[in-house]
């Protein structure tokens, strides 16, 4: 199995001032591809230091794949230090400008003449296409071992990856079976699932299984390797099933799917359409929605009432309601799916309001407290849910954890599950 | 200046399924504070290779700070690694037990017996306090060389960074002044500032400029370093007043401001109310406002209307203008956002509609078109401006460039900055 290490360069990675995603997302498309991810390390942008990492990672693993530092201006020095490493000259490529010229015109706008720095490329590299922007990829072959350059910007990498790396890698090295399963799940902690799973699991020989928190749940990973396909989609089959069978309902899908996705899904199956009441989450959750390509099929709208006011005028909640129970109750979230149910005249509703912090919580509410509810129609009569959740002290996540749960809470009602009805 | 290397944990990492925001956090926090950070680096959850990568660490930098395998779980292998390298045994601290027992206790559900194993660190450690989890920071010293050991839960690592070990830094190492200054900037492309800007900057000996791009827009980084607070403040200040007056109306913050946190902060200044209505962002707008704690004051509520039928329900756009100039279209951005300050009450309105992608263009209206509108009144005068804009072609993108755009163009409307009256 071919080895690899992700390089990430740029001051403002190693200094932390940018979240370095790329390494991630390279790591799991090539480790999936079936190439042995070693090591990741960042550089700033200094020519020496940058020189020396390229020389020890090209002296220590395969394939040397790195991003950030093409771009056209004076503090993206990748190329100088390729040059320099490879001992190549920068050749100067026209048609790479064209290129470029011709997407800025597409655009309407004129090409920043400082743009014709992209078209310089290291003598003998291989150039890879981006679609995207103006940084080509580039790629050196030495001794047998190859350095990939590719562009920071998180799309045009990916995109680069994507149409042009992978599948040169797989035309190059013999790569070794890789087995992978994610088990995705909604509302149980990870020590609650580790209780449930970790001395029970069957696992085979060579099998592990990883358990990812995320604040949409947490995620099960199973990975098996391997010479022969059959045998290690074989051993993964056997505990990535007990998991679905143990857990039940909790699991909501697997490798690619989301919560808003599973939830768009079940939408469609159903022929039904969905509206959102969202105080606390105040859009997150007809943004995620959304995310889905193909949501206008079944979502219509969303009533972000932030406001008692926008409460009571775009939801029809009693003022009543507000004044002796508070925005932030069992009360309020049933008035609030109620409204979007009937003013937006879709099948499901879906509602939230709660304490995110710093401020509002008082001796009964603290801050975290989450109401959730969801509505909708069967056999002609009105079903709601509502439930309550306690979360932890931080706003966004507080507010990331709600919209989860009100897409879960929407799943399980999609799926019949839900028994706390009234 | 001490030097320090960043170390995250764990197999999800290096095989790329999480993404590692931890190092930069970490990065940024104990740069700031003048330490150097040479080395990012990431290891599985294998006890072979994890020992290795400390005891190189320890060899290379003054300070090493790990993330990461400090869970319950059997997956979590950190403390056995830092066991061998320092070569002492686990000692069970019966305090961090009732600690975690009380927190569970305060949630209303009864701790799982796995947290037991929370409470056992290695001998001589200082412990550092995690209010939000737990997995407490474990700090080893060894021939003045320090380790920390940090949970991987970014909330939780960030919390006891802040609290328990930033101040640490400061009693410990005698620190580097470092002088640093953000501007950001919306509305203009990297290449286009950069034309504007590098060869005319006035940069003194020693400070540095990056450009960092996001979809917000790009920040100018400024950087100096040096044993004198004064001179190095002097010398920044420059550059930084320097670019604020050739950028003018382009830059909208400094350091820790986000264009939510600055069109908030002009609300309140303006005692003005804010609505919103969103179809291609479909709640991002609402849910950025309300990212800052305090949006109560002057956010009122959002209309998310994705479908025609709740454009026309919610918003009063007459389906006369949607069929005769399409949903995506300056004259419906208009009637959205007249709609939204009419029906909502607020002061200030904004509205966006355009084509996310893949799906939804013609050869009229490509992906990535959006139609921006803000309204108000002056003087008893109803004001809207609208503008076009054309991204590219990954939805989510789209969909975060539409938001941002909005919220500049909301911040331009309040600064009266707008030109384009109609």
């Amino acid at each position: 199995m071919p080895s690899a290490e992700i390089i990430t360069i740029g001051d403002e990675i190693v200094s932390g001032h940018s979240v370095d995603t790329n390494s991630s997302f390279i790591a799991r498309k090539i480790s999936s591809a079936g190439i042995e991810v070693k090591y990741h390390s960042s550089v700033g942008d200094s020519l020496a230091p940058m020189e020396e990492l390229f020389r020890s990672a090209l002296s220590r693993v395969d394939l040397v794949i790195t991003t950030g530092g093409l771009g056209p201006t004076d503090d993206d020095i990748t190329k100088k230090a390729l040059v320099k490493v490879f001992g190549r000259k920068l050749i100067y490529h026209d048609e790479i400008l064209k290129d470029i010229e011709e997407r800025y015109a597409a655009r309407g706008i004129t090409m920043p003449a400082i743009n014709q720095n992209q078209a310089l490329l290291p003598e003998g590299a291989t150039f890879l296409k981006n679609r995207l922007g103006s940084a080509v990829g580039i790629l050196l072959e030495r001794d047998g071992k190859i350095l990939v350059a590719l562009p920071g910007v998180p799309a045009e990498m990916k995109t680069i990856l994507k149409e042009e790396l992978i599948p040169l890698f797989n035309n190059r090295f013999d790569l070794l079976q890789i087995a992978e399963r994610i088990v995705r799940t909604s509302g149980m902690v990870e020590s609650e699932l580790a209780e449930k799973i970790s001395s029970e699991i069957p696992l085979p020989d060579g099998v592990k299984l990883a358990y990812l928190p995320h604040t949409s749940g947490v995620d099960l990973r199973l990975v098996a390797r391997g010479e022969n396909a059959d045998m290690i989609n074989d051993a993964i089959e056997q505990p990535e099933g007990w998991l679905k069978r143990k857990l039940g309902k909790v699991v909501y899908g697997g490798k690619g799917e989301t919560l808003e996705s599973v939830v768009g899904a079940l939408l469609k199956e159903n022929k039904a359409t969905l509206a959102t009441a969202e105080s606390m989450s105040a859009g997150m959750i007809s943004a995620r929605i959304v995310n889905v390509p193909g949501a206008s099929e079944y979502f219509l709208q969303s009533f972000v009432t932030y406001s008692d006011r926008s409460k009571i005028d775009a939801l029809g909640v009693k003022s009543k309601t507000l004044k002796k129970f508070g925005a932030v109750s069992k009360e309020t979230a049933l008035e609030m799916v109620k409204g979007a149910l009937e003013k937006s005249g879709a099948d499901y509703a879906i509602a939230d309001t709660g304490i995110a912090g710093p401020a509002g919580a008082n001796d009964e509410k603290p801050v975290g407290l989450v109401w959730i509810a969801v509505a909708y129609s069967r056999d002609g009569e009105l079903i709601t849910h509502a439930k309550k959740f306690l979360f932890g002290t931080d706003r966004r996540i507080n507010r990331e954890r709600a919209t989860s749960a009100a897409l879960n809470f929407l799943r399980l009602a999609l799926l019949n599950e839900l028994d706390d009805s009234k």
